[in-house]
């Protein structure tokens, strides 16, 4: 493996790779400014260009395709909106797989589903490359400042070999297994718990607010009884009713939920409270909320309710 | 009133006035100790005299019945186990009202029903005397630590007047209503938001159980999106199924559970998440868990998913 | 008891007794009807008097207040909208039970809660009267043609003793029990049991709709399936949504289900379905449906799809 | 076409015309041999050959694969256990489509997915050859004395074509749709009904119990709201808990609801209560219910609420 030869100027942080990153969304972008200041030579990819702009003057380098990304670097990076498009880019004929040298590696930090999780690393198996997952939880303000959290699945000897690239951008990784997908299974899990969150104040700010209490109000003694940032970003959202734009949107989330669903039925899991999230978010779309924050399908409870 | 002449030592902590203590169980005792460091002829009882063995040896007074506690104190404090109890203690011959003076003040901190918090200020108010509500969050250790959070309502003065004792057991006070009511109303939705947690870990620790993650690295992930102590605790109790001894029995949940339904009724609220707990808890306590933590019913999850 | 001197001129059929009818609603009215062309001196009384004309002109003698009926009749049947109304009737100083002599019966055939029943059970059995339950499965053109189903409870010596009166407004009785409140129970029940019909057939006409067949189409072939008039009728009011005027309003309904909610709380048994017919019909009520016919909360699932 | 020639005997029963028949399981066979007195000609295939020899000694001719039914048929109809098996039936190098002459028709009676009847029109279409839907409603013995009720979906002309065919194995039928998958989906919507009703029983049983009323007694007030063989015939198999042997067992019920399930998320519908149902099962499967009569999942409730 390429990366197995590069100096390390010191001993936990720095490694001298030359690195890729596609996908230069709202995260996206976010988390290549900050590897870019621990990784001058970064190489970025954008389907639109004009995306790569800020980056390219800050001293990024921009590649023309996920091809010529990947025949430059030893460590691949994808932060894409989705399965369809990761799997166009990594396994397409102009693809980052077509060009990634034999042991080189491609990190998918996306929320992508864990069956195409497995196909991946199947895939570039099969080509003697390299993969693991690392999605990430926070959000583009949380990303901007290096302090995600990681969540990362695969061969261990990889992500060590990765570990000062994934903590230039988080405050911590968690590494919970060799099977990449279930990085995946992590992630998207981890966020239907976020919205049994949105669910839990959605009913509770309906019932203060018809029995004269102040969502605010509420909110802010539940701010001191869970001290979590959770409880206090999506909560001020929900109070206050400010779902445009959206940093996460509905669509984005209601797929996140589907994929729970879809692991839950085939491990024959009972997920009552996901199908709940489930039914309020169709409904909120179907008034149309998709491009709505995700939280927005808290509000379904205050309609039925009668509010507003 | 008594307390207006009642001196300040310092501009924000200590007023001195004589305070009782009424309902010594596992929260009680751990709020009169602190109580009694800042106030040192802090009158007690419990109705199980030993109770109270622990708190004389620190220099506490012991009363032998309600009516003696409220005929010399200014401010009486009850910390009951529920809405009978807590009745029975403040209305009955020998009770609390029968020997409060006029204008002296009963703060009720225990998790009692907003119709019979309603009822209480109706009867004090009525009799002359003072009476707020101040639930509190935190459980044992918490309160044993003076750290509870203080969920206030009612008269904005009484509770202004009464802020000195709320703070020596409190890391702060949420004043939420002028309706005591309210407060505990807040209060057990609150909790009902504790049991949507605990829901929550349920569902998903079975299915990362039946897919190859165990609950315990999945909390981990968890404790980093949340930060928060109340993922922490119970997901380490749910993670780990120590339900044993509870330290609020899931008996207890339930009634507060059943307390939430019913304001949601009156107030025409749908809630199908606390429709969902109470189910979950009804099964699990069909099942024998009444005695045991509350957080045990989100074992119904694993059961369903034929878990164990 | 009076009535045990009652001749009867065939052996099933009919008993010579002086009958009271209290209640003339749409229901009340139509089973008077029916029960006058047997029973010629029916006694009858309603808070409205205008309600009475048309049975007076049919024969019927018409008493100015419960008391008076109950003087001078040996059974009294109540047929009245609400427990609060049912209770008034019977228990007031002017009331049903004030009048009744000794062993003379009451049957209260409305939909009243159980433990309402209970009461009067007790109330009448401390007078020296008889009480029995028999409530009624039917609408009122079904009542009109004496063909309700009648489900009894209470002693059964009194039950068969009023045969002849059931079986005049009936076509059929089921005797569940000597409580008299578990035949209000399987009452109850039996309206849940519709309400959960309706439901499925709110969301299985939303799933039709948006997949391109119509609802009444996917109607005929479940009338085929079950051959139930239940589903014809229920089925055809929702798929053409006509909801007014009601025959039986959505309050009304809601009532039934919050009595289901409070035995099953009770008696430990969670009701999940229960519970989301509950939550549907709160949120129909909450968009103004409460005076509508009850089968109109289906349409909350037309509505969360976004139709219409 | 072929059948073009045929004869009609009479106007509305017998059209003459060779009709094959694939798949003998409970069903199939009941249906077969109804067919084969107004056909005696009928030509039968299983793939476990003993299936059909029943069918050989009352008159029908057995083939040795399902090419060789289709190679002497203008008509042949398939009556299979799930998809998986109508696809390799249909499609394989030894199927009946590669057997079937120009205009034969394919008349798939089976309970199929709505994609899979899809593909089998294009595929069909594509071949020349003709294709309709046409699942049943109605058990075994329903199926024997020809008493099904037929729910078509294709070409109106076709349908018609075969109309004799599909009145002597049923009472009646309804033509749903120009599309087949269409009847497809109203087939699997209506079993979502049925279990609809089952998970009612489930839950208003189990209250009964636990309030003093035997479910059978509950059960005869229902048959007389109800009229319905739906709730008489599952309500006895639920009330006396005979769920063995299954004449339709609950893993083939669970799939059923999950492609109720896959259409409602197509169609953006939220189906709360064929949520509630699919968690039953789940849970009644993974209490080893699989191979048990459909119904049995409606003993979770009981369980739930701690009986047995």
């Amino acid at each position: 493996m390429i990366c197995a030869i590069a100096l390390r100027f010191n001993s936990t942080k720095v490694v001298e790779m030359k690195i890729g990153f596609i996908g230069l969304g709202n995260m996206g972008k976010a988390m290549a400014n900050v590897l870019l200041q621990k990784y001058p030579d970064l190489v970025v990819y954008n389907r639109t260009r004009s995306a790569a702009d800020e980056l390219e003057q800050a001293g990024a380098q921009v590649a023309n395709s996920p091809i010529e990304v990947a025949r430059q670097c030893e460590v691949v990076i994808t932060m894409l909106s989705n399965d369809a498009v990761v799997e166009a880019v990594t396994l397409g004929d102009e693809g980052l797989s077509a060009g990634l040298a034999k042991d080189a590696i491609h990190i998918s930090m996306s929320s992508i589903s864990p069956n195409l999780s497995k196909q991946l690393a199947q895939h570039h198996a099969q080509a003697g490359q390299a993969y693991f997952a690392a999605p990430v939880f926070g959000r583009p303000d949380v990303a901007a400042k290096g302090n995600l959290w990681i969540v990362a699945g695969g061969n261990n000897d990889q992500i060590e070999h990765c570990r000062s690239i994934l903590e230039a951008m988080s405050r911590g990784i968690s590494i919970v297994s060799t099977d990449p997908s279930l990085a995946n299974l992590v992630k998207i899990t981890g966020n239907f718990t976020i919205t049994a969150v949105m669910e839990t104040l959605g009913e509770t700010f309906a019932l203060m607010q018809k029995s004269g209490i102040e969502p605010q109000a509420f909110l802010q003694v539940l701010n001191q009884v869970y001290q979590s940032p959770m409880y206090e970003s999506y909560g001020t959202q929900i109070a206050q009713q400010r779902f445009d734009p959206a940093l996460f949107a509905l669509k984005l989330g209601l797929k996140d939920i589907r994929l729970v669903r879809q692991v839950a039925d085939e491990a024959d899991v009972p997920m009552p409270l996901v199908n709940l999230v489930y039914e309020h978010m169709l409904s909120a779309i179907a008034h149309g909320r998709a491009e709505q924050e995700w939280s927005s399908f808290a509000q379904v409870n205050a309609e039925n309710a009668g509010l507003k």
